[in-house]
């Protein structure tokens, strides 16, 4: 893995003066080809041993190209923001839009290596994180993110030297701590384990390189002429428009007419009275729990999905009436603003994972993808086929960090559909709810059908469960949301 | 995730009569067409619950298909020699050539699942084979076979219903045995450990499908449909011929001369008693190492690359020649057969793997594609950026089966390697082992110097390692072979 990187290679001073400037002139042009093009971003990973130039690298990247395109970004122990949401992140907060470049310095890989060297983790353990690191990883390639991984190396000789030559000269001894030379103590391990993770993750998509970093003229041009021909290569074919190909069985066709909306039993009598004290029973309990000592450290993510005139707006208000103001916050999904389509899909729902102790509601959320985008063919199959497992991904990343997240298909019957629609276009005050759109969507009923159904038996999983929502019934509607939401939320808190 | 295969699904007597003989001719000319193509071939995975209907529908579908072009295996406890190998040989035995189907049911998603079923396995353990599968199912999609997954379900109460109604019937009584009711007592966690299962390897390249096993009628239909659907829309898209785009960073550009072959000390002294008397005490040890009782649960893969004329027949002669000749086989690989190009890249390596106490001697091995396959361009550059992954998992798959891996490659100067070839071209007897092919390769030296810095950086692992032979000395090149080979069985046997 290292054998190259231990050959201690050099270059002189002429030598890396007069390949400095052509290089600087090259990075500059294929930089501002990549802001022109704007069709995919650039996340360089450094990692590797310290004292093997991983600092200066990055330094030296901001200076030989336009600062303004490009984001260093270094992380050291979470902030508490951080610290209370899942450990990926603080690094999609990073991820550069498309047309720039991001360089992380120590990112996913450095806590689960670190934590293996210092045996607070098992091997199964690390290898579980390296396999979520590769998931996400070809999430990010597929997104189209190019993905260059250095990875400094010194040899231990190499490493011993350095610390020696800083400790004798009077002007460097400061910077050799006991921490060096403890970590000098654990090379071996840390070789192997960083060995054992660079296996794990060098695929034919995501390869690492290896950097030796013993000279530093030599690791300079190295990084950055590797860098240069990624650019290169991606900006060439970025230029010819190329869309992924899906050629894995596809999803099967009902070979019947018995579903999941049309099995539900959509008849549910309640009479206002009733509907009243359920409600406030619910509220109720929604208010209590909310405020329990034990949600203190865990959050509440409600996924809100349905049908156009299926109520979604007037559950969430039930459910929100429940709630302290300063603890929850409503995001409503709609096309994505600029900022957005230049990340990857799921940045865009990132962004609002709550906090501790707070509640984040999505009227509409991720699974646009694998509904309107898949019916209307605003993505590719292959884009929508690869989203279910992406957001399982992403879902059991919120529920390992402490998120209870509750997902609601609220469906209605095409009758009651019709009669909402004209009683909305009936009246003035609710006109502006119903569109051109709307009347086209009932025509596609059956995809849209198909689509949920495929969502629910895809998404439904233990770790978040869909539940459908009877939803002809507004006020019987509105109650099962609350008792589902109340039941999951006790069910998690008693654990 | 099993939602929809709960719903009861049903198809009457006529609606399948009449279905039927549609579905059997459009599987067949799918399957006429296939074979025509011989381009890819298809797996059908058979998973899931007893009593759902697996072994019936294999039946079926034998019974609808051609059989002299789909075979069915279904796996039971491993033969003794299947025990011996890697848990993954069996099931490379049993993959189809191109342009056949091969049915597996109870396959590699069997034991991992009954094994945490059963508890004897742990969550983590889990995890890490089903990461394993992922890895194996993306390279059958990447070496182009379709992957068809048929998850059997039925529900609870399903389930509860068969068995109560088998042993009503006192013709069917003797079919119901205590262990489906252990099984059934079981049936909660099994679905659990499934669909966690079934979750973590439905990709957007290999998903699963859910088959509601409750009615055979509606189940052989939709078997039946959803593989006519993946086999069209495979040979609509098989039709056109596409190759992977490699858009990931280039491996990067040597940027100085040095390189792990150039960097190797050539001149070394070995007088022709010396040799003798070392080749006995090697050849000894290796003989004794062999015969040893630690070894009997072990097995030896060595390795053999070299550049031509660099002497890797020579000295795997001297290895030979201390071994018992039932214990060892020599594979030499040349260009492969037409079995083998129907097949994965890495099919005609598994087939090879030594039993226990056994040694396989690969004379050139899979790294033919990172090396002549890279640099005579006989495969696409995604093609050979992946094998790097696919070969590190190949060896570990290797070294967790007990097998001791030693790799060597064997490297001679320019100057040398052209005073043997113009040796063999004037001595007669040896004019055989010169080509012109030969000759062309010397003028590709530089090309043929990247691969092999670039396999060893990315191939020599804590679990394989790389051992360069400096072989311009024959007898000091033999001589570090042998003497590699003892080291490192003693250090695998000490274990």
């Amino acid at each position: 893995m290292f054998e190259s990187a231990e050959l201690g290679h050099s270059t002189d001073k002429e030598a890396f003066e007069a390949a400095v400037p052509v290089l600087r002139a090259e990075l500059l042009d294929a930089q501002f080809e990549l802001l022109d093009l704007k069709k995919f971003a650039v996340v360089v990973l450094i990692n590797g041993i310290d004292g093997a130039g991983k600092g200066e690298t990055v330094n030296l990247l901001n200076e030989w190209m336009d600062p303004r395109h490009i984001q260093a970004w270094a992380f050291d122990a979470p902030t508490e923001e951080e610290a209370e949401r899942p450990f990926m992140w603080r690094f999609w907060r990073a991820l550069p839009p498309a047309g720039k470049i991001g360089v992380l310095f120590n990112n996913w890989y450095t806590e689960p290596i670190r934590e293996r060297v210092e045996r607070s983790s098992k091997k199964a353990d690390l290898d579980q994180r390296l396999d979520e690191i590769r998931r996400f990883e070809e999430m990010l390639t597929r997104e189209g993110v190019l993905l260059v991984k250095f990875w400094f190396h010194l040899s231990k000789d190499g490493q011993k030297k350095r610390l020696k030559d800083l400790e004798k000269d009077p002007k460097t001894r400061w910077r050799v701590t006991e921490r060096d030379w403890h970590f000098y103590e654990l090379y071996d391990r840390y070789r192997d384990v960083a060995g054992h993770a660079l296996r794990l993750t060098s695929t034919g998509d995501c390869p690492w390189t290896i950097v030796d970093g013993s000279d530093e003229r030599f690791r300079a041009l190295f990084v950055g002429r590797t860098l240069l021909d990624a650019l290169r290569r991606r900006v060439s074919a970025a230029q010819h428009q190329w869309a992924p190909r899906q050629t894995a069985a596809p999803l099967p066709h009902p070979i019947d007419a018995l579903n999941l909306l049309n099995s539900l039993q959509m008849k549910h009598e309640m009479s206002k009275s009733e509907y009243k004290d359920q409600l406030e029973c619910y509220q109720g309990r929604l208010a209590l729990l909310t405020r329990a000592d034990a949600f203190r450290n865990r959050s509440l993510v409600l996924v809100f999905e349905g049908a156009d005139a299926a109520g979604k707006g007037g559950a969430i208000r039930r459910v929100t009436a429940a709630l302290d103001v300063r603890q929850y916050r409503v995001v409503p999904i709609a096309a994505p603003t600029e900022e957005e389509r230049a990340q990857p899909y799921l940045w865009r729902f990132w962004r609002h994972l709550p906090g501790r102790g707070k509640a984040v509601i999505f009227d509409r959320s991720w699974y646009g993808r694998v509904l309107v985008e898949r019916v209307e063919g605003f993505c590719s199959e292959a884009d929508w086929m690869r989203a279910y497992a992406e957001i399982n991904d992403f879902e059991d990343q919120l529920a390992r960090s402490g998120a209870i997240v509750v997902k609601f298909w609220l469906a209605i019957s095409a009758d009651e559909q019709l009669a909402r629609f004209k009683e909305r276009e009936a009246e003035p005050h609710k006109r502006f709810k119903i569109t051109e759109e709307d009347w086209r969507n009932r025509e596609k009923t059956d995809d849209y059908a198909r689509a949920v159904c495929d969502m629910v038996d895809r998404t439904s999983t233990e770790i978040a469960r869909w539940t459908l929502i009877e939803a002809d019934n507004k006020l019987f509607a509105r109650i099962k949301v609350l008792r589902t939401i109340c039941e999951a939320m006790e069910a998690a808190l008693a654990q």
